[in-house]
């Protein structure tokens, strides 16, 4: 990936995508080539997947995230390594969520309890703690032949699904079934895995999901690649990105001429938005999916990340519970990962599902795909079984693990707040609250002469922003474009998660380049 | 899973599948219904996701490696801890290649370089060997902010690729580009992601794909799921599963009439068939598969596993560097695991691919389509690191590594030479020799009584041989029908993995069913 380019092909102005900053395939296409030895020459006669007969869907898959500017990071990065001269010394990736990376420091339960069960001597021999000794040999006893090696049930390990759903009952104070949680090698999966479930384009109509615009963009990349209509709905960034039920009205009505409307995607607390629903904001969208009969999709990984005095978490299974008999039929999937909160492992892929009303047999269908890729990582599954019954109280680990927790939590709340107050203390800046989720979206105000510099770039114009912020200081951010934004507007979404000393130097930084961006398209 | 309970509806005999043993919805649906408590009842009514709408791939797929039976078997599991009298104690899983859960030990070197990057103060305070440690160290620097913890790059991490591509390298006697190695969570996420570039109905028709007859039923399902067709071609059980190129040549023929027929799909060493193509065979499949422009899938996850005298096995790669200039532009994706060869950590879920000759362009949009997915899970990649690059001579794990992996291949090539032989000795049986991967595939002779036994059960054949045979003793396999058989043969597919004592036992136990269902069904 590090060896791709992005070559910015000034004359092809009329490629620019409205939406995500593209490559410019043909100068690519040069670049790879050139990377072939002459002893590995790459005919292009005749090829059995060519540009022309590709999925088309896969061609429309766009993954801002990870898109151009990040490929491109990667490769500033490995130039400063061979001692290129350029106006910084590091690159700053606050362009996706990855806690570790940016020196998030792991918990120890977790890691010990993983070491153990990778390693089984470990219980004997090591002076680990009595109580990741017993959660070990617990998670052992669970898998085939008391090995980590051996494949799962396709939807997880029974002994952790059962504390996942100990885990949500305890959280909403209503009961939770084992057998409707499933397991997945992080949230993606499993969100993908019920997208795919909508596939059907009943009547000649395809089936659209509703999803927020700004979104985090796995929805619209999964919707391209199942050829599934995205409808968007524009969050209110006047009112800290509020969700307003006209809107989600709106945008249905619309929708519902041309396609088959199907599922509502909420994210809470909001990815890139930062927002946290209210309680009454979550009833109101639950009864209008009842009322359109749409599957709810609850994107709930930021669970554990709320900051802003006044707000709270209230997950939408413990809503629709408490909402009575009326909507209590909705039905709901929510999803939680092991890559966020304060334990951050996202590369060790764990996550889950709760399935809340989904009908007996779709979900046995749903089980009966999933089964196919035999499972998700067993010590992914092991973090879970950490998160979802962490040490108790009077437990040797406890202490530990609530410091180490709590010290996350405090850091980032401190960091939420920090970047919101330093941005807005920017010109043209306006940053909403960061009430939790581990992202600010600020809005950026930009010239007419910078909009026609991006247009001369033949990129979006948020995109020319982040990439001179980039090629300029090596900060990497994530263009508005990307997540989608109201027309007009311009944004990008930063993580708050380098620690706060590198926090504070990023926000100077990009303090400089911006007084420097905007004199020099004023 | 195991709350669900096979109901053999004897009624409908009408709906049995030609190819599978399907679960009676109905009675099912009742069942799952009934473990509603009232407090959640599940209203029928008005549900958006149902089976009328349903996306109609799913319902389609199936994958019986983890089908019915498998869930009968882990239901009986639960009856016999439950107390309940069955005339066994105990159920053998031989129905999936699942290595330590059948006993077999995980490699030392693998396991503590596990846990030293899952806890890394394990690096300077165990008594660990120093390559182990070095390797830790190795992995955890390439990771973000040294932990295992951050995203590594979608298609892997950059040093274990080059390990990847050294492997391979050294495998074959030919370089290998590291950049076209992408690393995996498992062999069938790699799969998966290279058959769905193929969906395009160009001109109305739909891409077909070449899969063996029998195959592994990940292929299966996967073409039903991406709406691809399948399109088979017999391995010719008379000459040990032999591969012929006029069998390929007719079912391309006759399939091309109505589809367009993109890609070929070979395992080799055989799943479930266990064979092991000769060099000669390989040429021939590559001129085949380079005459008709189709891209092909080298399913290569066994490469480890070759067990027969005189034996070998070849790396497509191999043979197509050797060919020579005239199919040197073949493209063709090979994929690999850890969950196999002498490791067997399936439940780990690392693997590769090695593109080769796949054009960039398209390369480049498979990496960003997985780029969504954010990365396979890093501690797997941490094993694929340690199969790539094993302890070498003279270090100081290297000696117990050998003898850990000798020791595994070795019993494993007792136990596939013991199974055929047993299966030979039985009535009615015919086994072909196990020359590698992990399964021996005989045929059973049926009477017709026993066929009509099935019909009234509403069963295939071998379904319902293989039901029997769960019930009556505790041992699961799987049913020919689920990977595809010769219409009018019988097989079943049983793993080669239990530990020696006990596949003795399991063979004895096999021998006296056999003889009664033989005695009863004549």
């Amino acid at each position: 990936m590090s060896s791709m380019r992005i070559m910015i092909n000034r004359a092809a102005a009329s490629r620019v995508s409205s939406s995500v900053m593209r490559l410019t395939e043909p100068v690519e296409r040069a670049v790879l080539l050139s990377q072939n030895t002459s002893s590995n020459l790459r005919t292009m006669a005749s090829k059995a997947v060519t540009m022309e007969n590709i999925n088309p869907n896969i061609l429309k898959l766009e993954y801002a995230v990870r898109g151009p500017l990040v490929i491109r990071a990667a490769e500033i990065e490995k130039e400063l390594q061979k001692g290129a001269k350029k106006p910084f010394k590091k690159v700053i990736k606050a362009n996706i969520g990855d806690a570790h990376a940016m020196g998030q420091v792991p918990i120890t339960f977790i890691r010990q309890v993983l070491a153990c069960v990778s390693f089984p001597e470990l219980i004997d021999k090591s002076d680990f703690p009595k109580d990741v000794k017993q959660r070990a040999r617990e998670i052992l006893g669970a898998c085939g032949g008391q090995s980590v090696g051996s494949y799962s049930a396709s939807h997880g390990i029974e002994l952790i699904r059962r504390h996942v759903a100990e885990y949500i009952a305890a959280r909403d104070g209503h009961p939770a079934r084992w057998q409707d949680v499933c397991l997945s090698s992080g949230a993606s999966t499993a969100i993908k895995n019920c997208l795919q479930l909508l596939c059907n384009d009943i009547g000649g109509k395809k089936s659209g999901v509703m999803i927020p615009i700004p979104q985090y963009p796995l929805y619209s990349a999964s919707l391209a690649e199942y050829g599934l209509q995205q409808v968007g709905y524009y969050l209110d960034e006047s009112s800290n990105w509020g969700l307003s039920i006209e809107e989600l009205e709106r945008s249905l009505k619309e929708a519902q001429k041309t396609y088959n409307v199907r599922a509502l995607v909420v994210i809470n607390p909001g990815n890139p938005t930062g927002q946290v629903l209210t309680r009454a904001n979550i009833e109101a969208i639950i009864k209008f999916a009842h009322k359109h009969g749409l599957f709810l999709f609850a994107d709930e990984v930021y669970q554990d990340n709320v900051y802003a005095k006044g707000s709270q978490f209230f997950s939408f299974k413990k809503v629709l519970r408490e909402l009575g008999p009326e909507v209590e039929s909705l039905e709901l999937a929510s999803f939680m990962s092991v890559s966020k909160g304060y334990m951050g492992e996202c590369g060790l892929r764990g996550g889950w599902m709760e399935l809340v009303n989904m009908q007996p047999d779709v979900q046995q269908h749903l089980f009966k795909c999933i089964s196919a890729m035999l499972c998700p990582t067993v010590l992914g599954q092991a973090v879970v079984d950490c998160v979802a019954k962490p040490p108790a109280k009077g437990e040797p680990s406890y202490e530990l693990w609530l410091k180490e927790k709590t010290a996350v939590l405090g850091s980032l709340g401190e960091r939420a707040h920090m970047i919101a107050e330093a941005f807005n203390g920017m010109q043209g800046f306006k940053c909403n609250v960061v009430q939790g989720a581990m992202y600010a979206f600020p809005q950026i105000a930009l010239s007419q002469r910078a909009v026609g510099a991006a247009r001369a770039a033949a990129l979006a114009p948020d995109a020319y922003y982040a990439s001179r912020l980039l090629e300029d200081t090596g900060i990497c951010v994530v263009p508005g474009s990307g997540f989608g934004q109201a027309p007009g507007t311009y944004h990008f979404r930063t993580t708050i998660l380098p620690q706060p000393a590198l926090l504070e130097e990023m926000l100077a930084i990009f303090k400089d380049f911006h007084e420097k961006f905007t004199r020099e398209h004023s």
